[in-house]
């Protein structure tokens, strides 16, 4: 069994960087919190006896060497960004975790045959740098390197330029490892198994996702002097069809969600009528079909909303993935390893996206998932118990070193 | 007659300072480019032989000695300030035709017995500090300095320290100056004048505002993982809000419009539900009893769109004023003044607010409106030909002078 104190220290640790306002954690993707974070996860690493590798996408590699010359490494993490009001959990426990499968490897003085390898993924949230997953997702050979690198934040700054000034852009090439499996612990983000009173979720499947940028164009116009028909009021538009994604992503409930988490209103001053509004409209389902429905209505009716009001509307993909079906081996590890550390388990789906859905296109992947408090995230009041974490830990810790064998 | 090639040249040069991005201006209130705009006409007042006072609130007076010692002053301005992506003449053109009487009153070598005072007033557009009018506000009495001077920008920069960092405070109380009558010349900004093919909008009166911000506030949370019936989404709540503002307005169409121009969203993340959103409701109308219904409406509807979807919503004024009737001798003079010159005019009602309406409590007060094209403004795309500028500053021109006496 893994030392859950010392899993819970570290991820407390961690939580030091890059404090939020409200108990979490602001630690965004090549912020200099983000160098920080990297420097004290490499440290860690370092102690525990790995050698760090380092991609030129920053995504980090820690290897703990096994007996086999000629084994892959079983492949272990997530990562360390966070949302700008995010918590101190999603992602960490499950780099963490993976650090404390090593710790406890060395503890135990064991050696596996298949080295193993923690990994942190740069930019898996996608907040700052539209869409997530990023860097998984050139590691996995989905988005080009060069594309990745020219991604804008909200400030003008690129991907690339961000990632060069924070001094962490590596020189081995992105995707060239070769795994032998991947495995990623994550908290669930969910009610569910708190709700079923579960340890464990045996993650089968992940939702895919689409995320959709409306632009909507009107006349920026004074608000006192301009006639109510002459208006051509982009944000009026913009409410109106957050209420059509709403409607839509119910017609598909409960095998579908939709909102829009990101809204920008210009040129946002109280006494001009908005003349653009630029928000991402993110639906999700376990079903492609699901998915291709709500994007294509989402355009259909989107757009006779704003020629309905006189405005221009433009639709652009900034992110998506398919539905993913994990690797039945791999996910049989985890079902094994919660049954014989008798943890109460079931199976259940993914509802975000994580770096895991990626890597199993390029390798035999699954996922363990833990609960979390009224399945909360995304928000700084995210909550665990240390119970969860360590639960969630020894399964990862199970699955890792019987695959890896010894 | 004034010298419309000079007015217009001078528009020109005071346009070069904090351009825009589409042929407009960005001359927010206490930034740099302000501080700048505020040396030029400082320098062209001084050129013109006027002494410059500056009050506590960085309002400026220009001086032509008058040939009555006894007699107070006729004031006549507007403000340099814009929106941030504002155009050439709101504002502008009132400030500068005041200064071309002055100018054409030398070329002439005309005393008046009162002496005329050209003003630029602080802060109307009330963009980066709310409410709008901010300074003349304080002038006559209907905000305390202090209070005027903790107003905050969304840096969290305040009035005062702002105002004191370009160097622009004064030391002349606020408010101390009498006035024996004030002119504001100013676009219309609205389609009337120009569709009715008329040079010279003559205001009767000055339609009410009231400002009402919204916050909504839910709950974080992630946008995958989330099921529908869990979520507290504010960014849906502000949606429906919005709607319900429009339907509103409509329904006391023509005499009421409302919209919101200024919306921000928390955290504003592409995968977070919206946990609050805050935005400003502008309504307005020549009818205080209209604007009192609209207001409370707001209050009314909001909250039970609030409660149906588990949200909390406040409500709080920031900005407003009652409608305004101005003062029958000064719109006469306009009058005459149209009537004398030649030009088409008729009776009209300010849709925007403007420092006319505050000075208007402490001084006989009117207003002189020149069309725009297509009625827009509060857009970089704002326009006025030189023929309307220089008609309005005819009419101005002879207005001021009439009652500053010979
Ligand atoms: N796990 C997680 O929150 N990932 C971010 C990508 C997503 O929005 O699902
Ligand atoms: N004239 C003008 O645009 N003033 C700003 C105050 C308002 O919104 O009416």
């Amino acid at each position: 069994r893994i030392n859950g104190d010392r899993l819970w220290d570290s991820l407390m640790e961690m939580a030091k960087i890059g404090p939020g306002v409200a108990g979490g954690n602001n630690r965004q993707t090549l912020t200099d919190e983000d160098a920080e974070g990297r420097a004290l996860f490499q440290k860690w690493c370092e102690d525990a006896g790995c050698e760090m590798g380092l991609d030129s996408m920053g995504n980090m590699f820690a290897m703990r060497p096994g007996t086999d010359p000629d084994a892959l490494p079983v492949y272990v993490g997530s990562h360390l960004d966070t949302q700008p009001t995010g918590g101190k959990y999603d992602g960490v426990l499950g780099v963490l975790g993976g650090l404390e499968i090593v710790r406890t490897l060395n503890d135990l003085g064991i050696k596996t045959k298949h080295p193993i390898v923690v990994t942190n993924w740069t930019n898996e949230e996608g907040t700052r740098f539209a869409p997530a997953m990023l860097s998984s997702g050139v590691f996995a050979g989905i988005h080009t390197e060069d594309w990745a690198k020219s991604r804008v934040d909200a400030a003008g700054k690129t991907f690339g330029d961000e990632l060069k000034r924070i001094g962490w852009q590596g020189e081995e090439p992105v995707g060239a490892r070769k795994m032998h499996a991947f495995f990623e612990l994550h908290i669930e983000q969910g009610p569910i198994l708190e709700a079923e009173g579960k340890d464990i979720g045996v993650v089968t499947h992940g939702q895919g996702l689409s995320w959709t940028q409306v632009t909507v164009t009107g006349k920026d116009a004074h608000t006192g002097s301009t006639p109510m028909p002459l208006r051509r009021n982009a944000g009026l538009g913009m409410a109106r069809i957050l209420e059509k994604v709403d409607e839509i992503a119910w017609s598909h409930a409960p095998h579908a969600v939709g909102a829009a988490g990101h809204i920008d209103v210009f040129p946002n001053s109280r006494n001009v009528i908005p003349g653009k509004v630029v928000f991402t409209v993110d639906f999700r389902s376990p079903d492609l079909s699901v998915i291709e429905d709500m994007e294509k209505r989402l355009r259909e009716e989107g757009q006779k909303i704003a020629d309905d009001m006189g405005l221009q509307v433009e639709f652009e993909k900034v992110g998506g993935f398919d539905p993913v079906e994990f690797d039945k081996d791999c996910v049989q590890a985890i079902r094994d390893a919660a049954e014989r550390l008798g943890y109460s388990h079931q199976n259940i789906i993914s509802g975000a996206g994580h770096d895991a859905c990626w890597i199993n296109q390029v390798a035999p992947t699954a996922m363990v998932m833990c609960p979390c408090v009224d399945g909360l995230s995304h928000n700084e009041a995210e909550e665990i118990s240390r119970e969860w974490a360590t639960a969630g830990a020894d399964v990862l810790f199970h699955a890792v070193v019987e695959t890896a064998g010894i």
